[in-house]
């Protein structure tokens, strides 16, 4: 049985970047599914969300404890698995990483978020096309902002030559603008660097149509 | 002349946050003003933009070096200045202040931030009622999780009896909740942390009203 525990959503892009950082780490987890529109979305459960208030996904429990926030719980992993870093040591290194991470997960991700998108259609009416072009939108600002950090930073992945936390947050935001028909030309950076990540067996292991909830592929 | 400056607008809130973190560790430094209206918005500027690539407020210099993104620039202040600490030194611990940090800066900030709303108003029509009513809502189901996270390490301040970093996430956004009218009734630990945060000389030196770019208020 392994000490971690994560719950996961397949598709959800939060729940990607720890499962790339648990995979990049060689760490062997139990794989819990919540599903996110089944049963009006299992993670607004009274039993999931005493362990994540936010009733978010993902949640990882560790040793009996958990956690949520992705960014969080990568920082936590490198805490209690210090190698391979995701992070680095140095003070001012590790924070311009964090700030990479970050421009992702409170830049681009929350205005895409699925519970958004639902409060725009819901009270506001939006129909697909406008969702659509709505987190679009905010995906182009977010990667006009991290092409231009990445000239300061990059080589093969974000900084340097090794996978890091930084690449666990672009994979999947690339994955979601891939998806919302955003051409990759103007951010030659993000695009090689994922390239590279997706060359990767721990972020292949991570992708998520190898989950176990993913649904089999139709041809 | 001191080793630290900050760009900052008295309003915003993420300025607002370093600010809090700023002083509860008495570190003193440059204040430079970025207005983000006038002239279109400073923050645009290709001056700004090549210290911070996201053209927003705040950016921390210290010893020539730049940094954005509030939850990296106190986790940096944490790494170079260590007393009074923002972040508890335990792993676990840790991780949980900044799973709270993350609740207001991934899960509510982002979807009142200006640029956000002057997108609203100018793609979708929204006037100042739809705004004002969307902010409130992200501010309410933020503050749900926040308030239900809370009851498992809250005291006086977010956690135990000592502020520290969620506490400097958690006073701005109450203030940003109350000019939204969002009654805190439903939230009484954070309206009780967000009195004893405004009794604290820091978060007083700290707030908007206080900065030297602040307007002068009106009777």
């Amino acid at each position: 049985m392994s000490d971690f525990i994560l719950y996961s959503y397949f598709r959800s892009s939060a729940s990607y970047r720890v499962r790339i950082g648990l995979a990049l780490k060689g760490i062997e987890y139990e794989y819990r599914p919540v599903h996110l529109l089944e049963s009006g979305g299992q993670q607004k459960s009274d039993e999931y969300r005493a362990m994540n208030p936010s009733a978010q996904v993902p949640t990882l429990v560790h040793r009996g404890r958990a956690l949520g926030q992705s960014l969080a719980i990568l920082q936590y992993l490198d805490d209690v698995v210090p190698e391979p870093a995701l992070f680095p040591r140095d003070p001012f290194l590790r924070a311009q990483v964090v700030q990479a991470c970050e421009i992702v997960n409170s830049g681009i991700q929350p205005l895409g978020n699925l519970s958004v998108l639902q409060e725009l259609e819901r009270r506001h009416g939006w129909g697909p096309e406008a969702k659509v072009e709505w987190t679009a939108h905010w995906v182009e600002v977010g990667f006009r902002s991290l092409e231009g950090f990445l000239t300061k930073t990059a080589s093969a992945f974000c900084f340097g030559n090794e996978p890091g936390a930084a690449d666990a947050f672009l994979v999947p935001q690339v994955a979601i603008a891939l998806r919302h028909h955003v051409a990759l030309d103007a951010y030659p950076l993000i695009g090689k660097i994922y390239q590279n990540c997706l060359s990767l067996d721990a972020v292949q292991r991570a992708h998520p149509d190898a989950q176990p909830d993913s649904p089999p592929r139709t041809a």
